[in-house]
This record gives C-alpha cells, structure tokens and sequence, in this order.
C-alpha cells in the first residue's frame, strides 16, 4: 500500500474551504497533520471556530486545529461576509464545536512540522489568504527547501479578480504574503479563478451531493446553495465556482487539472491592480518560472470525486 | 444619403494600421480629415513616412498627413520592430513617398479641427499610443466636449497583454496619455485583443484578399504574411490578430462588435503591471463606466467587409 | 559692452513670480524675448493676466507675453490661493491691463526661440511648474541640447516640502514636467526651498523697498506685505520667503548664492512622498548630477539689488 | 527609591547599539528585562552573537537575550558592513561568548513579557530594524495597548537619509515593519538622524571616554573609533553620530532633547524614496500625530552622561 500523503490545511472557512476539508477528512490518500487557520473569509476568530465545526460535521474529532495569524503582515483585514455570510459559513446549521484549538500557535506549528518530518514529504494545502505560511518563512527561512509541495487556491489572469477587477481574494488580502511565498523556491501549484470558474456548483451536481442522504452530504449541499447565490448573481451562471475543494482535489488526482509551468508575480505596491497574480503565460519575460499554473480542469471529474468522498463520510 | 463621417486617424504603421488606413480610404461612409502620425510601432519618422507610402498605394495621395509627438508623453519611447520588421511596414516593397508631410504639428491639427468643424462632428480612430490625443487634450481642453467619438485599439484584459504579460503595447508605450484620454469625458469605444485575437488573419482569408489581384490586395496579402508570422510562432494559432482594422470597421458595421460600457482604468504607477488597462466588467467598482469595451466579433463579418473594400482600390 | 542674456520667464504670478519680472524688466543685463504663462498659483486664465499687469506697472509695454498650458501634463491642478489671493496677485490694487497676449501658444514660442535664436544663447528662467518646458522638450526634443541654461525655482530638501511635508509647490503641481526637464540633459540650476527660505522679506527689508517712493516700489512692499502673511502665520518668522526672485538674481548675480552640482531625481508614483525633489547631496548613489543645487545665498546682497533695481523703474 | 523602568532592548549590534546596550547596563534606573536580537546592520547570527558578547564585556552575564527575525518582513535583507565592519562590531577584539542565547523566540518573549508584565509598564527600546516589533504586534496585536512607550532610533528628515539620500538604514531595511508600528496605537518616540548627526564622538569626547581606563571604556573608544570612519569620511566631521545610545539616554534623561508630537508616515511602494520617515513637522496634513519626533539635543549632555555611567561599569 502506498503511504500516505503528509499535509497541513491551511485555511479560513467559508463554505468551499468547509468542503475542501471534508474532501480531504474522507480520502484514505491524506494524512492530515493539521489544520491552521488564518483571518479571511471572516475573522480569525470564527475561521478557527468554523474549522473545529467541520471536524465534528465529519466525526473527525481528532484531528489537530490550530489558530494563526488575526490580521495580514501589512495591510490591514478585508472579509468577504458578503459572500460567506455572517459567520463564514452559512447554509447549514452546525453545532456549537466541543473541540477546542491546540494551543500551540498555527505558525509555530507549521514550522515545527516542517522541521521535524522528513525532508520533502510535507505538502501545504492552502485555501486562504498566505499570512499563515509567509509567517512561517519569515519565522524559519530553512522551512522553504523541507516543504514538498505548496498548493494554492489563489489569484487568476484570464478571467480577472473577483474582489476587484484585478484581483483574487486570497491574494488580495495578503499580496505581501503571497508575494514571500511566490519567491521562497519550494515547488508551487497556483489553482486560480481560471481553474475554479469552471468548477461551478450546477443544480444537478449539488442534487447528487444531497441525495447521499447522509448528514454531512446535507450540510454541504445546503453549503453550497448558499455559497453559490453571490456568484449566480454577479456572474448569471448555474451554481457557484468550487474554489478550494479544487486544492485537494489535484493532491487525490492531479490528472483532473492541466496547467502549465511559468512565471507568477504579485502586485504589491498599486492600488488599482493590488494583489493581482501577473502569470506570464506566454513567456513574455525572463522571470523565474516559480509556479505550475493551472487553467482546465475536468469538472466532471472533481465533482464526481468530490460525491464519491463525501459518501464515505 | 446619409453624411459621410469625418474622421481623423492617428497612427503609427505598422502593418495592421496599414490595413486599417486602406480599409478607411477606400470606404465611402468615412471622410478622411487626415491622418496623424505618432512615434510607437516604430520611431515617427517612419511611422509619418509609412503614412505617406500608404496613401499613395491606395492612390489617395490628396490625403493630408501630419506628424505628431516623436516620443510618449513620459516614459521612453518603447518601439516594435520584432513584430512589425525595421520599417514597421515590412513584407511589400512599397516605393519612396512623393507625397509630403503637411507642415502643422498633428496635435495643432487635430485642436483645429475639432475647434472648427461643428461640435460632436469628428471622430478619432485612433490606433497607435494616445499620445497625439492626450497632448491635443493639454493643449485644449475644450475639446474633450466636441468629440463625436474616439475609438481606440489598444488594452487588453482577459486576454492579458501582448507586450508585457499584462499590457497591451499602444497602452504601454504611453500609459499616462492613455489614462488622459480615458478620464477626458468624450465617449470612448476601445478595441482590447479581447477583440483583436478573435479577428485572424488565417491562410484562407488571406488567400480571399489576395485573390482580389489589384496592387492594393497583394500589398496586403504581403503586409499579413510578414505580419502574422510574430503572433503564429507565440501563440500557435493560425494567422495573427488584425487588431487596427477594427476601429474602422467598427466605424462602418458597428453590428460586428460585442461589448458592454464599463470602467476602464490604467495602470500608470507599478511597473510590473504598467500599461494595463483595467476593465471592470462586472461593475466590482463604482468608477465610473467611460468606455464602451468591445469583447466580441463576427471575424469573418470583418473580413468579408475588409476584403469587399480592398477590391474597389 | 557685455552682450545682453536672451531669457524666456516661464512664470504663474504670483507675488513672488512679480518681483522676479520687475527684477528682470529693471536689469539691463538681461535680454526678455517674452514672458510665458502657466497655470501654477492660479488658474491660467489669472497668470496670463497677471504676467501683463506685472509689465504694465514696470512700464514695459513691449514685452511679449503668452500663454501656456492651462493644466499640468497628467495629474489635476492644484493651485495656492491661500497664500497667493484669489487673483494670484493680491495686495496691491493694480489696473486692469490694456495690453494683450501674444495669439502664439507658449509652448510654441519656446520652441521657436530655441529653434531659431544661436544655439546655447536661450536661458529659461522657471518661476512656475514646469509644465511648458516639459511640453516643448515633448514637442521638439531637439530643444535641449540649444538651452544655454535652465534656472528654476523648485524643490526643496533639508528644508521639506511647503505644499506637502515632502514637496515644494512648483514641483508638486507637475512633478511628471519636473523629472522630464530635470532628465533633458541641458544645464540646469535649481533653487530650492533650501535657498529661499533663507531670503526672507523682514520689515526692514521691504520699508527698504517701500522707501525707494516710487509707484513700482509701493505695489511691490504691498506684494510682500500680503505674501508673507502665509508663511510669517506657519513659521513664525518675520518676513516670508522670497522664492521666484532668486532665479533672476543669479542671472544677475551668481555669486549670491552657493551649492552643489548632485542628482536630483523626482518622485512621481508615491502619493506619500509626490513630487519631492530627491536630491543626492552626499553622493550616496551614482545617478547621474543633473543638477547645480543651491543651498546657501547672501540674503542681504539679494535685497540690495533687488532694492536698487527696483529703484530704476 | 523610584522603581526601576522595565525595558526590551531590540538591537542588532552594531558599534553604536553595543554602546547603548552599555549604557543600559550601567544604568540602575533600568531593568533591563532582556536584548532581542533583529538582522540588521549584520545577519542575525552576528547580531545576536554580539549581542551576547557585549553583556559579557559589561559584566552582566545574567541579561537574557534572544534571537528574532533573520530577514526584513517583505523586502530582501540589506546589511551595512561598510560602517560596522565584518563582524558588526570591529574596533575592538571581544572573546567568544560564553554565554548563550535563550531558547524562546525574541518574537514570542516581546509578547509574553507585554502580556503578563502590568500593563503599561514595559518599554521597548529599539536600536535596529523594527522587524522584531512589527512581527510582535502582527502575532499578538493585543500588545499595542499595553506598550508603555516605544523609543526608537531611526529616520531622518530635514537631515536627509544615510542609506539613500531620503532614508535612513533602520527604517530603509525594513519599511512595512516600521509602518506597521507607526501606525499602532502605542506611545512613539523617534530619534531621527536630525537628532543623532548632532551627538558627534569628536576626539575630545572619546578621549573622554578612554581616560576612564576601566576595560569597557577602551572598548567603547576603540569602537567609536571604527564606526566614525565612515561617517568622518562621508561628511567631513569631527566624530561619527552616536545613533543609538540616544534612545537609552532618553529614558535616563529626557530632558536632554527636544522635540515635537507630530505625523510620521513611511514611504513603502516607491524605490526612490523607500523607507523614508515623512514627518510632518510644520502641521501641513490632517494625518494623526503619532511620534514625538526629536529634532534637538544637548550632545554634551548625552557625552556626560555616557562618560559617567561607563564609568561605573
């Protein structure tokens, strides 16, 4: 039997981040080390909550969740309750957590995982904003060259921001942060809104969670109904885009996604295009090709592996 | 039957300006004020020298041409002989001009016209830098309100940029013109390769104009071929983007473009993201909404249009 | 006998900007081909005028004047009444002028003068933002290798800013013209707020000037009167700083003043810092030194002359 | 007897930080709760390293002292070796440490000392890039209310820069962190180069200095003797600026400086003027006034007082 996949999930829920670690809770592949959350969506305080939330939603009660960074390294908060509803993860209605939060802080946590597994085999999962593991790289530099794989929901080109006409919110919270981890040399898988608009939340998909029948399958279609309405508006479409699960998604099957090697920048100092990811997709310039950029994907496939999962819990 | 339109077009060819000067002379809606020169593709000296050529490969030589500003308003001059060969008309083997240019500034032409002919009567087609435009606009403001229209190729925003990742190169040659003209008040219609990379020039329609046998059609079959040769080898596709044509052919069948008014925004600070035009599509912002942003085309429509018109020079 | 020093005062009266004229029009040394107005203090419509009240009390009804540019090249004006008056000229009652501009535009005549007069005899003596200049070297780049010399008032250092923490006005309201005429490559000498504020109008100093009895001298000590209530009120000091004069009283009398030939580069991204002169004193970087940058001036040998010419009107 | 001032000293040694640290550990006024390591004029392993080595020159073996960050929050990390010398602290010729550095991160001990010390009580004194501080306050913002006062050594403004012409080396290394602490809420003392270029070591004073001839005060000569070079030979003085023991002087003896509550922004996006302290000393904005900026000081005051604590070490 292979073994199995070392990774901390890194993340501030919302709903798809929610349905990314219950993805990640039902697949066999993973070994979750942990679960960090960082300010976002919401506020830290009800990202950590939430987290323990999705634990128990899961019966997993035993894994490890931690709390990180309240606020970005320099700019200051920006949450998107407009789309996640006042506590981050409307929809459903879940129990107060019994869980409770690790007290080590998210930060130290990671790099002490970092530090102390073998070299190369522990990949970083991360579905929010990047305070979490800039922090980290700021608190041990050494981490970068341990770290097996960073994957990220975050950023877009084609299809522009959804913050801003630029920018992603996961980049744009942080774009000092995303711009550290961009440069820090570990290998980097970018999942942007090119990828994700694609993976849209259809009437029929979120019928085929619901009908599992079990009680996580509920609560995350009724997730996703909720989810789904801000982008059924702006963008007229039929279901929303299933950003995170998409992170996940590529550790169990990377052959879902099709990308391409190339250079990824963040824009740090312009307020009209600030925290926007500028993916050199042609090869237009010089710089460093520092991360694998996904743009297709086979939505079919995620939501069929996502349906399958969910059943198992 | 209707009035002709007055316009003014300011150029720098290029090829694809070439064709787009060609397309306007040999149309009888449009009445050609003159044509301004501007440094971009490549210096003005030959961008007003290839003016010249052009109306005289037409047999338009009545055509009044101006030069402008030989550099951006204030960055340096960035200029593309990669794409558009050393004379930035390369392909055919057009004589020396025995035209001349006429002795007034562009800028000066251009206020005067606008000062003189009856407000909201001149059109702008503008296909190179907004240089000449932005410095008509500081030489006089008053301007801006007896505009009929200006309608620009250049920008680029799910398409990114042909340039740099980001920016289109006649808004990247003059970003702060660009951003003078966008914020002047006139009603703007802008041609982005959003547009201008649905609009190529494949084998067959070059064969389509070519076949039309007159001197004129044979020039551009040559002007298409040196062309397209830059985009073919970057993006694999068939043909390269007939970006500057558009502006005239929107100005003839303006049924062949899709778009939606919407805020659109320059980058003139950062330089990573310097030149980019930011379109907000999806209203994210409250800016206000000062172009009408072209997204589609009916291609072959173009080149139907393009290739009927090349065949009565 | 000397040859005279052909000079073109680019100005935006301005108190100041008036002494500075009535400087120039009382010094024999001094050859004025013409008077070029900007928008600055106040509005154009306001410096243009004022340009031809200023040569209507001196008795110089010869002199040709013009008017530039009504706006800066890219950002919006900004003007100073609060310190100038709502005319730009308050304080003494001056008739209204019965000369009239020159229909030429400024930015026109500037560059004819140079085109025309033997290279390296034309010196541009700068009270105002550099708009004009900025527009001529735009217009005809050829311009900067015929300017004899290009004294400006502007900047400031180890002084601050006036309009900003960080910025003097002149360069403020243009900074974009600024860094263009600094980057020209012609010699260029800068009179900063290092300088000016060190050449203040006490009150022995101006019933100096109101002594001399004659009309001239009276506007003039009502001029300073009204200009120094600004920055008597802001800095507590008895007189105020008589900026524009200084540029003519090199012309006259280098020996006044003392400074460095260094770099001066002009911040035009940053809102924090807009429009500051940065100005390499101690050589800590290898930029090239564009500019002599004066520091030190014999305060009391300015108003000896500026009293004693003043006293020839 | 008056209780002792809790203090954090924060400093990345450095001549003139070994001789503030000095100062501390003479002073009884002071408790001294421990010296926070930051890379800064060295990399972290010299600063912490030197660190250790000065509290063993003074005799005070006891001091905790822990390493912090290694690297600026967002920018790459600029040392100054060509004032410091290779080791940070050459000049005169220290054994190894024998003491060692806490195991606790410098981060975790600001945050744990300001969460169980009385609120109010302690202070930070801070002689190198505020890295150590801004990652404090982003761990653990609850600390901002609870900082008695923070003085710390660095900018400059009408003094100019003296890593660039417009910033000076603590601040420039890194900008965001300084921003983020300038913008926290917490009592803010600046020492500004305006300040420290005024407390030169002249040959009298060091002289001074060395005729104690007690170990530490050869030491201190022999220090001062290497950090004044460059600045000698920058500026033409008698004597270097003795930067940081200014800091710990004041919270002996403030009444040696003078100064003004006002606004202090820092440059953070433009590379001109990056990491430049804006200080709006003459009121021109509305920005919140937020540091007691020092402009004045009796430098034979602070040389007493040096002189007379080395003393006693």
């Amino acid at each position: 039997m292979t073994e199995k996949r070392k990774i901390i999930i890194d993340t501030d829920p919302g709903q798809d981040d929610a349905i990314a670690i219950l993805l990640a809770l039902a697949s066999p592949e993973l070994e979750i080390l942990g679960l960090t959350a960082v300010a976002g969506n919401v506020p830290l305080e009800l990202t950590s909550r939430n987290a323990l939330k999705i634990c128990e939603l899961a019966g997993h009660t035993e894994t490890m969740v931690y709390a990180g960074a309240a606020r970005p390294l320099f700019r200051d908060l920006v949450t998107a309750e407009e789309v996640h509803g006042k506590t981050g993860l409307d929809g459903p209605d879940l129990p107060d957590p019994e869980m409770t939060l690790q007290t080590e802080n998210a930060v130290d946590f990671i790099v002490r995982m970092l530090m102390s597994e073998p070299k190369g085999t522990v990949t970083l999962a991360v579905l929010g904003p990047l305070t979490n593991i800039a922090l980290a790289l700021i608190r041990e530099p050494a981490i970068a060259t341990r770290i097996r794989e960073i994957v990220v929901m975050g950023g877009g080109f084609f299809e522009g921001g959804n913050v801003t006409p630029a920018a992603e919110f996961n980049i744009y919270v942080d774009p000092h942060a995303a711009d550290i981890v961009l440069r820090c040399g570990a290998p980097i898988v970018l999942m942007p809104l090119d990828v994700t608009h694609k993976a849209l939340s259809t009437a029929a998909r979120t019928q085929a969670i619901r009908s599992l029948g079990n009680k996580v399958s509920l609560a995350v279609a009724q997730m996703l109904e909720f989810f789904e309405r801000f982008d059924e508006e702006k963008y007229g479409t039929d279901g929303g885009p299933l950003h995170d699960p998409c992170v996940i998604a590529y550790l169990l099957k990377p052959e879902l996604f099709q990308g391409r090697l190339c250079n990824v920048s963040v824009e740090t100092t312009s307020e009209l295009t600030m925290g926007m990811t500028v993916i050199d997709w042609w090869g237009a310039t010089t710089c460093p090709k520092n991360a694998m950029v996904m743009r297709d994907i086979d939505a079919d496939g995620l939501f069929e592996l996502l349906t399958e999962r969910l059943g198992r819990l």
